[in-house]
Order: structure tokens, then C-alpha cells, then sequence
């Protein structure tokens, strides 16, 4: 079987229009933004195909996305969310920002697990919500929710916890009995759980993922849960996403606008819908390679840049490496950059604990890690 | 030449998943929102196939839209925008509100020309803000600028015009004369003009568009312009728009942030650009049908409803027609769909001079719209 990854060369590559392919020189070696290197599952291509084939490229409808959404949960967790309460929104970070803007008032406190995904602080900064940020504490086994500065932090006043799992950029997936102790906290301090699980479909075997809305908690039934078909299947370009209310949400769910759902893509909806219903073969192909992909970067790593401090990810095609021993400063996707023509995306970007630090995209052909490596090294 | 318009039948047309085929009954003729019944103009299909298959379905860039749209505007109506200025936005809507909310506060006052697009009030609530309602007038030749309303209306502290030329609903297209007079009255009264000209690609011949940005004056220099190719060549569900600053407005436009345009859809990205580029013979093709559809509809209405008034628009496939006189209620529409099974879109959505209006979508095969007329009439 071919691989996915390695699909296309770099030079097909560049014809990309995306930002991935168009934010750097076209020297630069682009690591970084949430892009994978794959062609489209050929069940949503052709879904797209026919599509444009009949002109169907109107405002959006969620049509079958939210049954084909609930049918790929249960088949992969068991999980069984109601298809009706769902709501159509045009990314997970609208549909975040939307609910958060509903379950809370300006100056309100947010707390997320840092290092975080950036536009988490830049969505909430623009919407005039206060970041708190609770960091991950690092254990024997790499990063760990920190139960006692959590709990400091929900205390604190705080209205919502942004919780995301699997976690980018440290790749955790969160065990079933952190995940419970997070539900205690949240209800013991009457703090509202908003959930981003973009990353689930991409977990590893040695990882489980558990949705938050499965846990038996109160803080469960009120969350509300942001699922998207981008990452794994690589549409973050056509703008799909669902609200999944727990039983206790779907109110303020249903208060997400119909003008919030038509500024969904319907190429989103169509190619999601196709990912849920036909798109696991092609993911099963698509994790093996980056199963082997993640560990070919430790390999290099430990080779060429001992320095370069990194953990399996149980999830997700980003690596998120400290590269603080290799003394480069708070940014050293900058010097990599500059130096080394790779772009990885900067540390600092995900908060305090990314100082130093710097996040590489895995979603390629292996050799192209193998270059990204070797561009590192020059640039140290 | 076969017709655009007519490609599909409306067995074929049912199969589309978008909001307009979906929203109703199948034995429901939809005339509704904007959507049209064409297929996709050959560059812009080609485009996207072409997208598809190299996998190019990542977050957006802007890339070579705003260069394509400025051609565009130096063609069609000699207005010479900076392309660097320019911002990638998901949709107009959006792309308003992220104006509206960097340039007031909330609670301040938002000026619309009523009757007015159904999302310009819905979406100020959302965001806090208070729509002001400034109604045409209508005059001897239809419906016109009620210039003294404005001044008053401009003049009770209000912080922005949002001014939709070409006009949805009444399909009117605002005379230099007309335009000059807002800019003066803004420019007196210090209120910021937002211009939204989605429709502008649709005017026909009788009449001229004028882009406000155009006009010598410091209200134009501090406009906003929203332009999109998504109404002219039916690709609203593809998401992609462009907030246009005047010269004085490019430092607001600017702080337009990343997190906003990556919001837009790739597809739109690349369909707006194929067609501001290669798409001037297909518009003009769609322009002499819908005048014919625009022409079908008056006589189909003078023989068979006379009651109901219709101007013929100088823009846009949309037809606004006062139905008062059929003495259905407020609200037409809802009698034409339970009784008749056609959807329009019901007039009081438009504001207060909506009552006892319904909006109708010409862009479709003539057949439908004749078969369209004759549902009315069954309803009443
Ligand atoms: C954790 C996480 N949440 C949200 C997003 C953004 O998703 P969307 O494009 O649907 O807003 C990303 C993208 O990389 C992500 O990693
Ligand atoms: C006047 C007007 N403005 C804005 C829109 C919405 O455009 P968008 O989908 O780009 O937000 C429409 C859609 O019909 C419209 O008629």
C-alpha cells in the first residue's frame, strides 16, 4: 500500500495555497501549522467532487453531520450523544468562543492547561475574557494535570475550564481517572467545562481516549463538547465543527445562532460527514504512519540533538519539543528559522511554560522529518 | 447557449444538501435564500477539483484574492483599491461585525436603510449592539434615500452607517447624487460608513454602481468596503470575503487579526479568485438571464396577482414585493408556504416596512418561477 504521507513531493507541495505552504520563503521547510502532507481520503474527495458537480455550494445546512458524528462516536467510545441537540459551527474555535461568550461575562476568568494552543489566548484576549493559565506539571511519565494548581485555579473565581483533550501541544491523552478528578473539580467550584477534542480520532494504541461528556459527573452533563473531522482528516480549510451539548447543556446550545451555523462551510459539512461514515481505513493507514513518523523523530532526536527534551505524543501529529539545553533563547523556532530554514511553531506562543520550547508538525513524509532534523542541527 | 439557470431540473436540484433544498418539505418549491440554481462557473469548478486533488484543503491564505479582486474593481468600475490593505474575512457578516466591534462598543447605535437584510439586526443584537432603523422612501421611480430621516437618524448619536448598496431587498442601486449626500451627512455627523457591495456584480445594465470607496470625500476615505464573489457566482457555502479600508481606514482594517482570516474557507479563497479572474463571460451570461427572469416575474405578477407591487430591481436576484394588498397578514410568506408550498422569505424579518412584504429569489429556471406564481395564486 502506498503511504499517505508521502503522497506528494515537496515540490507538489508547494503548489499548495494554503497558509501552511504560503507563510514562509519557499526555501523554508514549513513544520508548523496544523496541515498534513496527505491527499484526501478518496471517499471525501469524491464527496466534494460530486458536490461542485451539482453546484451545491450554498450556505450550509448540517444535514447528515451530526448522525454520522454520533454513529463514529459510539462505534469508537461507546460514546452516545444525541444527534438533535447538536449544532453546526464553522471551526471548534467559533463554536468555543460562541459558548463562551453565552455562559459568561466580559472580564471573565477561563482557565486552560498551558503550554495551550495560542488562539486560545488570542480568542479570549479579542473577547475580553481573562486567560488563566493552570500549567501541566511534569511527572515520571511526561506532562500531568497538577490536581492541587488546578483546583487553585478554578477557585480562583473562574467561570469556564477550557479543557483540551487530547492535548496540544504536549500530545497527553488524559487518563479516565484524571479526567474524573478534573469533573470533581469543576463541580465542587461550579466552574463550566468546555471541552476540545478535536484531536481524538488521532489517539495511539497505547492511548484511550474517554470523552469528557462520558464521565458519570454533573460537570459532565453541563459541558460541552467541540468534535471536528479537521485535524484527522485534514479539512481544517473547509469550516466544519459540531457543539455536542451534555444533557445539561443542550439550552445554551441550542442558543448558538442559525447565523453561527451558516457561516459553516458546506464543503466542511459534506467532507466530514463522508470522514465520519467512511474515513476509518484511511485513518487506521493514515496513524501508522504517523505512529512510525513519532518515533522516527525520537530516533533522530536522541542521534542528532540529544539536547532536545521530547515525549511520545499518546495523540495527535505534533511533537513538542524543549529545546531549552540546546541554549537558543526563549524562541528557538526562531532560530531554527532563520538559521536552519525549518519553521516549527514557536513555544512562546503557547504560554509561560513554551518558553524555550517549540512545536514540529509530524503530519509528512519521513524523509522530510529527517531534513527538518538535519536543518535544526545546522542551525544550532 | 444553454441556459445556466435551467441546467438543472428540480429533481436533480433536490438532491443539493445546502440550506435552500434543505430547510423545507421536498414538495416545497424554494425560493428563498440566496442561493442559485446554476451550476459552478468551468474556471471556478476546475479550480477546485484541481485544489481537491492535490489535497490543498489546509487553513487559508489569503494569497491571490485581494490582487484579483482589485483587477476586478479597475474593470468593472474604474475604483482602484490597494490589494496589501485588504483582509481575508469568512463572509461579509463576519467580516462586519469584527469591524463593527473594533470601531464601537457595546450599546452604541448602528444606522441600516430598512427594509434591510434580516442578519444585519440579528447580528447587531448578538454583539450588543442597537440597530437603528432609518426606512427608504419611496418616491415616483421606487425606492430612494429619505435623506432628512437619515440626517435625523445620523444625527441621534449613532457611531456607524452600515450601508448595503446594491440594495438587498429592493434591489436598488444608489445614485452618485444619493451616495454623495450620505457621505456628507456622515462626514457632518462623524458616523463611520460600513459598506456592504455583495451585490454589486449583479447590476444590470439601466443602472451603474458606484463604489462609496470611490467618492471624494473623508467618509469614503474612512469606509469600510465588504466585497465577496459568493452572491454573483453562487459560493456562499464556500466562505471567503474581503474587508476593503479606505484610505483612512487602513490601520482598523489591519487590526483584523489572523485568527479572523483563518476563519475563511480555502475553497472560497481559491473560488473568489478563479472568479474576480476568469469568471466576467459566465456573469455576464447569468446578468441576461436573470434580467429576463426579473422581466418573467412583473408580467407573471401584472396577469395573474396585480395586487402586488414589484419594482424591478436594478441589482441582484431578489425581488421585494408588496403583497398587502392580497390582504394575506403581516406576513405573506407564511401563507404562500402553508397554503401554496413555496417558501419566500417572510417581509417582517427585513424590519418594520417588511409588513405585509416577501421576498422572492429569481435565480432560478424560468419554468419555476412561472410554476412559482401559480403556488401564490393557489394560496390566495
Ligand atoms: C487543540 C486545537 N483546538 C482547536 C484547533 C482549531 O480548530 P478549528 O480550525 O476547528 O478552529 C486546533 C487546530 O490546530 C487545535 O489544535
Ligand atoms: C446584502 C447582503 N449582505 C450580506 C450577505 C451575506 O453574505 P455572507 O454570506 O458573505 O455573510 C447577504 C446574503 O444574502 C446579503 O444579501
Amino acid at each position: 500500500m502506498s503511504t499517505l504521507l508521502s503522497s506528494f513531493t515537496w515540490e507538489e507541495l508547494r503548489h499548495r495555497t494554503s497558509a501552511k505552504w504560503r507563510a514562509y520563503a519557499p526555501d523554508v521547510l514549513p513544520m508548523w501549522v496544523a496541515e498534513m502532507d496527505t491527499p484526501l481520503a478518496p471517499a471525501i474527495e469524491e464527496a466534494l467532487v460530486s458536490a461542485l458537480h451539482r453546484g451545491d455550494t450554498g450556505y450550509a445546512d448540517a444535514g447528515a453531520l451530526p448522525e454520522a458524528f454520533a454513529s463514529y462516536a459510539r462505534r469508537s467510545y461507546g460514546w452516545r450523544p444525541e444527534p438533535e441537540p447538536m449544532r453546526l459551527v464553522p471551526d471548534v474555535m467559533r463554536g468555543v468562543v460562541e459558548v463562551v461568550e453565552l455562559v459568561t461575562a466580559p472580564g471573565d476568568r477561563v482557565v486552560v492547561h498551558t503550554p495551550a494552543y495560542p488562539p486560545f489566548f488570542s480568542w479570549m484576549r479579542r473577547i475580553g475574557r481573562t486567560v488563566v493559565e493552570s500549567p501541566l506539571a511534569r511527572g515520571s511519565d511526561g506532562y500531568e494535570v497538577d490536581l492541587d494548581r488546578l483546583e487553585r485555579d478554578l477557585a480562583s473565581g473562574a467561570e469556564v475550564l477550557l479543557l483540551c483533550n487530547p492535548h496540544n501541544p504536549t500530545g497527553r491523552v488524559f487518563t479516565h481517572e484524571e479526567l474524573h478528578h478534573i469533573a470533581d473539580l469543576a463541580e465542587r467550584h461550579q466552574v463550566r467545562v468546555l471541552v476540545d477534542e478535536i484531536h481524538a480520532p488521532l489517539t495511539f494504541p497505547e492511548a484511550r481516549h474517554v470523552p469528557f461528556a462520558m464521565l458519570n459527573s454533573p460537570a459532565a452533563a453541563d459541558s460541552v463538547t467541540f468534535v471536528s473531522a479537521s485535524k484527522a482528516w485534514n479539512l481544517a480549510g473547509l469550516k466544519a465543527a459540531l457543539a455536542v451539548p451534555g444533557s445539561a447543556a443542550q439550552p445554551v446550545v441550542a442558543e448558538i445562532g442559525v447565523e453561527v451555523s451558516m457561516g459553516a462551510g458546506l464543503p466542511g459539512v459534506l467532507a466530514s460527514t463522508a470522514a465520519f461514515e467512511h474515513g476509518q481505513g484511511w485513518l487506521d493507514q493514515l496513524r501508522g504512519e504517523l505512529d512510525a513518523n513519532r518515533r522516527l523523530l525520537g530516533d533522530l532526536l536522541a542521534r542528532h540533538l540529544p539536547e532536545v527534551r521530547y515525549d511520545l505524543p499518546q495523540a495527535t501529529y505534533l511533537a513538542w519539543l524543549d529545546c531549552r539545553e540546546l541554549g537558543l533563547g526563549d524562541d528557538p523556532a526562531a532560530v531554527f528559522h532563520e538559521r536552519g530554514r525549518v519553521a516549527l511553531s514557536p513555544g512562546p506562543g503557547f504560554g509561560a511554560p513554551g518558553t524555550g520550547f517549540a512545536r514540529l508538525n509530524l503530519a509528512t513524509a519521513p524523509e522530510r522529518i529527517t531534513e527538518a532534523v538535519r536543518r535544526m542541527v545546522a542551525a544550532v
